[in-house]
């Protein structure tokens, strides 16, 4: 194969709200800024796209979701994600993704959606708060048909009297949010491989919560390519994120993961925390007291997650330095007592993150830079869509 | 409110193989040619689409596909549809309409869906062709329930494999035709309902079988009003097709429809039939042997189908003359013995048709000018589509 060492990745990340703390920083995003090639070339990209209309598939303020699509891509720029070697762009913005989903659908048996996970918890979530009970040991598709059933016909059907004139509110509209789970929170893994296969790409960094996701986004690329007889589409490849990096937590709770949703902002570092907030926090943060430091993630959870903070914190900036481990980290810091390593991992995120923070306050003052990369990001992502779409219509026939 | 007087009609056709026959013409095509404007006007307009995504929601041929969506064209164009009137599009080639349908999919609940009569027939179809078995006494969602619990867990789940290297077709691809309906057949309602929405079409001519997803698109669009608190949509209205042009039915066996599907071409006129071949299947039609011609649909089911294709076929040139109802016909023609009859029916279809006969010819014979008609009216129709998704993308939050 001609293309055999190209390497494209493309990965999405949901536009919620808020800036991203240490544990999305040093999980996903320095991965996304280590991907990027050294130049944007078209046998080595990395596509990041801001997936606004995986967002829709949840109830939005519209309000917010216009601003949690700009702070996403000020938070993106701030982490070093670089216009010149990566496509930044929304999702939104590149009709293409809407174009290629629907001609999957019509490739996807709706069988293999009502198996998704993901499927099944939120919609076990929503009926949860809609009060629609759904017993524990039901099965996914008895689960799914209670869905289909409504929580009362006579509440959920679409109003037969619709076509009236009456200015009444119909039957749809005034169960909005206690019909159940909308038809995109069941087709959006479908909108996922849509993303994918659209750059034909051949790496899609992904958590363990998207293994079954990622297969179906294979399946569907071979099940199209077998049908047509032709390779429309790339095989993609799911690679995980590895290291240490991935089990920061909480400062407060040690052994829960460091969470936006946390109600307390004491328990993360946010990516625009100042320095002296960085320092109060970690100050703060859950250890032992147990004499000298050591790393033992069982028995010392505070200390180890300090010191993992500290070794991957480090690792950004110096990959294979002694610190960049955290049983290196305990070495060096044997002798310290806790005040003295919370002063050194404090001052090491601090520096690890300043030129995060510049970049972050630099970037929102500037809205017109930012909008000018997307858009640049957008022209260059659907310049290479559009490229697939011609296939994939020529291959069904519209063409 | 300013645009109480605005007229715009939107409405789709299948890209089915084939001519049309003289039942599509007079029951449905003279309805899309009478409804053109005098001129094509912001405040009177009519979208005529072929509608080729809906198309793929059953399995299709791509050359067969390709060209049946161009002889869709050329049969529209032949019955009359002029592009200075109306704009007659691809659907595949506008694409705002996948663009708006995932932002519905994200407002429509599954459970709406589930109880689409159309869906449960298709359904039944194919789960007959795939030898799956359900009973016919099985309510509407346990129906769909082992659709979803698919023929067999095993056979139908995405490979958990489908991410290793191997060569082997995936259990996808090799379970392609038996794994039940697609996506596209559970959603394809609310495709039908952007296609409405996307113009603001105020009217929009429809079958019987389609009132319940009228209904839904109406339902949706009052949906998202009220939810972003914006008229973004206007409220469609379901015009049915009136008056007995409806029911024009087999030559052969007079008390079933024309079809295109009846295996006899002696049942039917198609719109490119040469007059001989028109008059010799009209002197085969059906009759009875009762003297003299009355108009009994009971009784006289051959005779009264003569009489309404007659009718018919008058009324799309002179409307209101006497012979353009079955009726009339029968009291001009009422000492008629059954040649007399045929001769005079058959030379009012050669006469009615040799417009549309030689149109055909004629753009049979010029793909560049049937093409050339369609890019014209899908830029008319992606600028007017554009509109209403700028005011879509707005209330969500995408801009």
């Amino acid at each position: 194969m001609s293309h055999a060492t190209r390497r494209i990745v493309l990965s999405g990340i949901q536009p919620t709200g808020g800036v991203p703390h240490l544990g999305n920083y040093l999980g996903a995003l320095t991965n996304w800024v280590n991907m990027q090639p050294a130049a944007d070339t078209p046998d080595h990209r990395v596509f990041y796209s801001i997936v606004d209309l995986h967002a829709i598939t949840m109830p939005q303020d519209p309000a917010t979701l216009r601003r949690n699509i700009h702070d996403m891509a000020v938070s993106l720029l701030s982490v070093g994600i670089d216009p010149d070697r990566a496509v930044l762009f929304r999702q939104s913005r590149v009709h293409l993704h809407s174009e290629l989903a629907w001609i999957l659908f019509c490739k996807t048996p709706v069988a293999w959606l009502g198996r998704m996970h993901q499927w099944k918890t939120k919609m076990e979530a929503m009926q949860q708060q809609s009060g629609l009970q759904i017993p524990a040991n039901a099965t996914q598709a008895e689960a799914t048909l209670s869905l289909l059933n409504g929580t009362a016909p006579e509440q959920n059907a679409p109003s037969s009297t619709s076509s009236s004139t009456s200015d009444d509110t119909s039957a749809a509209t005034s169960n909005l949010n206690t019909s159940g789970p909308c038809l995109g929170l069941l087709a959006y893994p479908v909108l996922q491989a849509a993303d994918i296969l659209l750059y034909k790409a051949t790496e899609v960094p992904i958590g363990e919560d998207q293994v079954q996701h990622m297969n179906l986004a294979v399946d569907i690329a071979r099940s199209f390519n077998s049908q047509y007889k032709k390779d429309v589409f790339t095989i993609p490849r799911g690679v995980y994120a590895t290291g240490t990096a991935k089990k920061i937590m909480s400062l407060r709770v040690p052994t829960a993961k460091m969470a936006k949703s946390d109600p307390s902002d004491q328990s993360r570092i946010n990516l625009d925390d100042t320095p002296q907030e960085i320092m109060n926090k970690i100050k703060r943060a859950t250890v032992d007291s147990i004499r000298g430091v050591t790393y033992d993630a069982v028995n010392r959870p505070g200390v180890a997650n300090l010191l993992r903070i500290h070794a991957a914190v480090r690792a950004v900036k110096e990959p294979g330095c002694v610190e960049s481990t955290p049983e290196g980290c305990a070495r060096v810091f044997s002798e310290y007592d806790n005040a003295q390593l919370k002063k050194a991992v404090g001052e090491c995120i601090v520096d690890g993150l300043s030129d995060v923070r510049d970049r972050m306050v630099r970037f929102k003052k500037d809205k017109a830079y930012v909008e000018e990369v997307l858009r640049k990001g957008e022209e260059k992502a659907i310049v290479a869509a559009e490229r697939t779409m011609r296939d994939v219509k020529r291959a069904v026939g519209f063409y």
